[in-house]
């Protein structure tokens, strides 16, 4: 029979497509774990009632008593209002103010951290990988988008109610192109895989690319970061070209960062970095390094992720645990 | 006979050509003043003596008893290190690596404090001026170059040793117009006086701006705020829409620095917005609006800094009393 009086965190991953519950006890040990696929037809209701089954099936599962939950972090792909615990935003899905803090301290009888995912996965490398011990940590994570989160004397920097950060909606290329959030030019728009795959897609189809052309098409929906860096590897230069053009921007918007906030180390993570951390980390640091004030040339280290796909469930459990310990203290 | 008992703090504006002493009772009124020019050969070393007899100056003149100073707050106009108070750089005058709290810790036997002059003039309007009561407050002053300061909760935003928020040397045009910081396309280059003085000389010199050919010439160093203000009132279509341009990108830049820190009051200050606030403010705040994510529309207000020529040196004072107060306190 398990141990009925040992507590724990629940961290809590909302993911575009994937939800994933993991709990932790007072060591950070995984004590019990379950994911599920999020069905996008069902809205934000039904899609709350499936957060609060991931959370009970895990604890069912691994036999924990829900009394003994500390609290619940739990990290999601869009802006947050952090007073309120209010999801604001997740346009794939079409979910609007969900107020998550809410609906999961009632369901649980807990409290609850509501966090964007990147911040949490900025907050886990601050607490435990590739961050600690800094005063300013900024990170920044390259995938189907560009997102990014910072850590500023051991809290997640944040606005007056929003969180923030998002560092693939700066301004790189004037009139470049088109982005998803309506813009032109941002570093998503110019940086993310996405734009990536759609350069590649087009260097492939010109016949500049054979490997990738032959392993993954021209469709930028098949042309993934593995597929990226095989056709690398297998000799196409005008896809490496073309990522290094994207690392280097990457590097001009981190350059103008440090010169807005000095962090000391900036964090490179997301699906692209991890796959190809040798060309992106050197790539990034030295565009930075060329792009910023000479009172801040190498004050800051460029590094990639310690912490792999837990990242974001870590830090949203690691936040909990900061942030509401934290409440409690205050007061008492 | 003056109360030889009255405590006071003393702030210290350094210019680019003159320095300013002024000491403040507990209430923040002015109480001794004194200003002299920076004479430009006598390198660091005069620099400093200059510093210290202008502040013995004012003490000499106001009959002040130095044991009552309880601080000296000193803003620069350059990167900063925090930690030490030293004076990182100062390229115009050929100044580096300046021990200052140093120095005049060992002349005056108290505390000292020192800041960057933008970081110190954003912290008075935060204290005394347009951004009290917010979490987070950055400010954008345009003149000759273009600074930047950011106050979150309540203290300087700053990096692990420097002083940041260095705003003016974002990227907004990629392969911009040179800046004297070494890259290309930084705000400074595109959206300073000097960058608009540029552009308006052109302007005069092909007969597209009369009143200002008449009033100031094509010489940019006789091109100053007043006569573009000026040339606006007489007629000079082409120089509003110069200015308009300049005020869209620092807008763009407001924008993006929204996306990342979501400031709830950004002020605008320095001789060229004072000079055409009405110009600059409403199309700052369009431009930014347009240019941030859809969550953070409206979150911010975009406002004239409410105090004037002397807000530099107040808040470093102001600065003083809080960052040494804090110290003690600490220390206690």
């Amino acid at each position: 029979m398990p141990d009925d009086s040992a507590q724990y965190w629940m961290g809590f991953d909302l993911g575009g497509t994937k939800m994933l519950a993991q709990a932790y006890d007072l060591k950070w040990n995984v004590v019990a774990k379950e994911r599920k696929r999020i069905h996008p037809g069902t809205g934000a209701k039904g899609g709350v009632e499936r957060i609060i089954d991931t959370i009970n099936e895990a604890l069912t599962k691994a036999a924990l008593n829900p009394k003994n939950m500390l609290g619940i972090g739990i990290g999601c792909p869009g802006p947050i209002d952090m007073n309120k615990g209010l999801l604001l935003d997740l346009p794939n899905l079409g979910w609007q103010a969900v107020p998550l803090k809410e609906r999961l301290s009632a369901a649980f009888n807990c409290p609850v951290a509501v966090l964007n995912d990147v911040d949490a996965g900025v907050y886990a490398e601050h607490r435990q990988g590739a961050g600690k011990g800094a005063r300013t940590i900024m990170g920044v994570f390259a995938g189907t988008g560009i997102g990014g989160g910072c850590i500023y004397q051991g809290e997640i920097l944040r606005g007056g109610t929003n969180s923030c950060f998002e560092i693939g909606h700066m301004q790189v290329m004037s009139n470049g192109p088109r982005c998803g959030c309506g813009q032109r030019g941002c570093l998503e728009s110019v940086s993310s895989r996405l734009a990536i795959a759609a350069q590649c897609a087009r260097a492939a189809y010109r016949g500049d690319a054979p490997h990738l052309l032959g392993a993954a098409g021209t469709d930028i929906a098949n042309i993934r970061s593995g597929a990226l860096k095989d056709s690398i590897t297998a000799g196409d230069k005008a896809v490496e070209e073309i990522i290094k053009e994207a690392a280097r921007y990457i590097g001009i918007a981190v350059g103008s960062v440090v010169n807005l906030i000095a962090p000391e180390i900036v964090v490179l993570g997301g699906g692209l970095v991890e796959a190809m951390p040798d060309l992106f980390v050197p790539q990034v640091a030295k565009a930075a390094n060329k792009r910023v004030m000479p009172a801040y040339k190498d004050t800051f280290k460029v590094v990639p992720a310690a912490l792999k796909d837990d990242a974001g469930v870590l830090g949203a459990a690691l936040w909990a645990e900061y942030s509401l310990s934290k409440k409690e203290k205050a007061a008492s």
